[in-house]
């Protein structure tokens, strides 16, 4: 079963390559953090923050894309982790069915906290048994 | 009429907050640079240089979504300049239709040269004879 989860925290350093999320249980402790890049964690930060833009931003693009070809974003759901890298889907409506596309965790909740209203993260339960269980 | 230019040039300095990249008319020695972002330089050199990655990359992911949507990218159109900034048009094929998405030509580039085969760069005339007259 896919776990709601939220963006809880996001510690950018400019020193390192590598960025921190961290995601939280929305009906419970579990947390756990994601490591992505510089360019993602910028822009996931600017949306929790609220900061407009007057050209559409590389995420903005893509809700843009979506809604032009007719298609409608449901959710993302991080659904694996193999050698130390998570995966994520990210699940759009078009024509009454749902399609999912593969992509980066760091695509998936840019684009989570891009749309209005945000969408909902989920984790699924073996890839949060199995981060908590390291 | 829009001219059909190719990306000639890319040139990125991790000093700078903005880069530069250049356009070269394909049928002409007309030429000029468009400054955009670092994380958007970044990933056109990577495509132009043939790097790959394990993961799809944002500009990847919207070529992705494309497809799953059943759309299909047809061009890329640069095709205003206001107050020193440049606009851009993606062009899109879906139902037998063209369908136009606001962009930056930042990212219309990265988008341009994601796909295989490359999709033509077109600037409008109107916007070169203004950007050659400065």
């Amino acid at each position: 079963m896919p776990v709601p989860m939220e963006l809880s925290r996001i510690i950018i350093s400019e020193i390192n390559d590598k960025q921190i999320i961290y995601l939280k249980e929305i009906d419970g402790e579990r947390t756990f953090p994601i490591l992505i890049g510089l360019f993602e964690a910028t822009m996931i930060h600017r949306r929790v923050k609220g900061f407009s833009s007057p050209r559409p931003l590389t995420h903005d693009l893509i809700c843009q894309i979506v809604e032009s070809l007719g298609g409608e974003f449901h959710d993302v759901v991080i659904n694996d982790l193999k050698d130390h890298t998570y995966y994520a889907k990210l699940r759009v409506r078009a024509d009454g069915e749902i399609i999912e596309i593969d992509s980066r965790p760091s695509d998936a909740i840019a684009i989570s906290v891009t749309c209005e209203p945000h969408l909902p993260i989920y984790v699924e339960e073996d890839v949060l048994n199995e981060v908590m269980g390291e």
